[in-house]
């Protein structure tokens, strides 16, 4: 469960709710069901029309998955460098043959570890194995980044069906100005569609976009770590090349020391 | 057919409807031909200005397309992988020539399978292969491409030329205010421009934009799928490195396996 | 004669006129001279703040080029490749010179084919001619390109500038509102300038900046076949492997096919 | 502590304040605290939705940074161009061996420097230590930019924030327009939130993100120059061609002369 | 003095007074003091805090830049070529040493010929020659480039000052509107510092930018074409090699030809 996500979200909509409470008693001019319609079905709509079924609905579950915790962080991928500087030093000594024996598939459930060390064990070359693992976190990569692409494009629409609702709103009430006190009421509802989409568009489309980006983004920077690591098994590189070459990516203030033992 | 877009355009043109006819019962004020002529004629003016005849009619043509459905999916991709794999096998064995054989050229319309199977069975090397029909689909992807472009700037014309109507409208009304009564009337129609100028922004162009740049990004990449693959063969790639190779561009849940058939 | 541009921005002032004759009889309103000098005016005056008198004067030149028809298309490029691969012929049978005794230089008036050539004659190697044509087609597109951005920065000044003279307008109007019946044909003068920036902007500035920059690209890309074809000619390249790189540029549907001739 | 950045905040403060008090005499209703809580309030709430609460908490912390001084400046570069051409030196001599021998840990706290010369003392080749430095230098400058792409992201939703604020007054205030005589207090308390959301953008926010861009970009810059300077020393390189290849990344009004002491 | 800067400048003013002048008698109401210290202050303010002191200096000092001619057009660029061709043909007759004996380092104030030149008479290879004066180029060019970011930040900032301004001016006026006579006055002040915001950025800041940016890009031009004729002297490269090489970079129309003399 990610705190700041749920944090975040509930703080928004407590402030957003006591701006209203504390401005006026008549809460129900806040809540328009044709106007919320309006703004989440045309943003809705039109990523439809603008992408794939499949996109736009992944687009929509990666939503939810905001509110869960990041799976990566400076501990885990500490953890991922100290085993595969393990595996090195089973490789160092015994060959590739000796961890082969050791191995354990069901232990790792990354598809990129699976991936990486059947070549490593069909006894690939190491700037092949690089290639291949390095183009499937690639791929993998680009097809989840669609989801923000969605939904960039998402948080641009909805402040568009916002004003569309406005602007049909402006189009009824000016045609018919009989009735001149009702002119602040209509304009007051014809408003509340921008609100909507403004809201929409900065509390929940463009947040959840830059969330998602920054998860895929993590992911992948875990699993080029892998890559990295696993492609120096083949050439039995000394445990300590190994190290540095993974420290390189990690915080120096957290660097792993294999004499240290982390 | 494209069920999605079908659904979000005709979800999209509801709403709106819904929301003119849930507010007023004079329908008529939102369908004003001359603005509808100001908006799109603009639009497309401005588009043929921009554009050569050419690629302005060719977008035109390319926003019908996004009702069709995109003949890419991880199945096919599977069987593209499938077929590869059993050319590699029948190379394996037989060599070149026996491919050329068994090879029957009405079977496939792709033009890259074309243009790269007819460079293998005239001997050239891998590389050259690679680096031309490499080129072939860089350069039908950029050709492609120009509609989305064309498409982009047509979604940044729309509300523009809404903008120009709104004023042309609002110049005339302020010009003349002798009856206040008409004002209102005045000014609505006058907005009426501007609502279609982002209608159309929201519901055709941006999203059609969007839908083909995806297309194009679909058919670029099955076509890359089969560059990989086809230029494997000169070399006798066994066929596990061709599989795996080709794995590394699917998504890890579905890995062709040749082992396990698919 | 580029018949789309001429078409467009016939259509575009007629669309805008129509507009206006539709809703109003004094048309006289719409033209206001001070208002179109101060938006062209201060649009000029900063572009030639922004950039090199040469380079400002150059842009305003290639305004006027939009006009005339790009020469490049699929035929032209067609031709090209038959005639690079005519050459190979003459280089395949006879070497660089023969075809050095059958050149006539008057023949070809584009200077990279002459640059090209010069360097194939005088003996130099196929990398080292292929390096200076590309620098030579690069810093001739990236000159022809300033004028694009000096066009797409006047879009952005028409805007700006229309938007200054409404702003002038608004501030002489609310100081002094002793005449409240002036007040709307004040506004209506006021708004004038702000109609004008946008029109220009998207009947003029940004298509024509668009138009350029697609001419650019096609002439770059036709530059870019010939160095790719010329540059093969020193190898002695075979007229079929010449064919198979040009055809790579080229659309599949009109590959050249040196057996059918076309 | 930056002299630079604490007079512009204060200077910003008081021009603000200044256009205040010269205005009216009535300042409180400047200071509208739920209005401030609304605009702060939900650009932070926001932003825990949109980043790791870790990223955000590291943001929220560089703002203070920019308070304190850069610690690089042309003399601090000279200094270390100057240091690596005395390593060098010593290398000259006395190998490697010698320049270990004097090295003394505990003078440089730069993590780039222990990195490096820990790599040199190993018997390194200058390709290794050349790309693992680089690619240290390269993690940590990306992980410290995450600050300011949420900074950026920060001020984009501070006037979006402001804008729902005054949506929300402007809905409230149209709804019961009954006492006329409030209509433009209301207005006024409506348009508050817009103010401080614009200020917070274009004083804290934008200011601070392009600062801490601007100091990351120093600090790589240095390190970059301490990496292209160590990785010399392995191949015992002439500390005249050291000097030259530093020199070529300073100002050449101060390229440092080892022959003239700097 | 560049012309066209000071023209456009004069021009732009002159348009904008002349713009008030026709249209009313009350100047003075557009000349208002604490409206342009608001806007100007304040962007200066935020400017401040936004970069370092040096740039934010340097970036003022670069705005006074834009009146003096650029001292690179095609004419300079062809006594460059024809420089350097002759010192290729002092070289290729008598090697370095020649042009060393003759070479008067008083007669170039260029930093790149006296840094590229030093390493050509130690006897440098031509890589590394390239190499470093390219290094040192892009460095120059990054530096100076600095300044155009800065004028690209302020030419943002104006605006929003202008509209911050403006705001203030709105919540004073809505909030005591006891004197409905005052109220058109009192927003006739308030959209002054808009105004403003918007000259500056598109008479100043705007357009100083691009100016500065184009005279950077051209000064790396000239720097280059340097780079590139300097390296091929160690090289002994034929005149003729040079002059097509220096040749490509120029525009065909005034290619050097060294049989001609020019």
């Amino acid at each position: 469960m990610s705190l700041g996500t749920l944090l975040g979200i509930l703080v928004g909509i407590i402030l957003f709710l006591q701006a209203i409470f504390l401005s006026t008693d008549q809460y129900g001019s806040f809540l328009h069901i044709p106007s919320l319609i309006m703004v989440i079905g045309g943003t809705i709509a039109a990523t439809f029309i603008a992408y794939n079924e499949r996109y736009a609905l992944q687009a929509l579950k990666a939503v939810i998955s905001i509110f869960s915790k990041t799976k990566v962080d400076q501990n885990i991928l500490l953890a991922d460098v100290e085993k595969i500087i393990s595996w090195g030093e089973i490789v160092n000594k015994g060959g590739i043959r000796e961890l082969e024996n050791k191995w354990d598939e069901k232990e790792y459930d990354n598809p990129v570890i699976k991936f990486a060390m059947e070549m490593v064990f069909m006894g690939e070359k190491s700037e092949t194995i690089y290639k291949e693992t390095e183009n499937l976190v690639e791929t993998m990569y680009d097809r989840k980044m669609i989801s923000v692409e969605v939904l960039d494009t998402m948080s641009s629409f909805a402040p568009s069906f916002g004003m569309i609702g406005t602007l049909v709103g402006l189009v009824i009430l000016l045609n018919d100005m009989s009735d001149p006190a009702a002119l602040g009421a209509g304009m007051s509802i014809a408003l509340i569609t921008t609100l909507y989409g403004v809201l929409f568009q900065n509390l929940l489309f463009k947040p959840a976009a830059r969330k998602i980006e920054q998860k895929n983004g993590m992911y992948k920077f875990q699993d080029m770590l892998l890559v990295e690591g696993i492609t120096m098994l083949p050439d039995k590189k000394h445990p300590i090349i190994i190290q540095n070459h993974l420290n390189s990516f990690l915080d120096p203030a957290s660097h792993f020391d294999v004499a240290g033992g982390g």
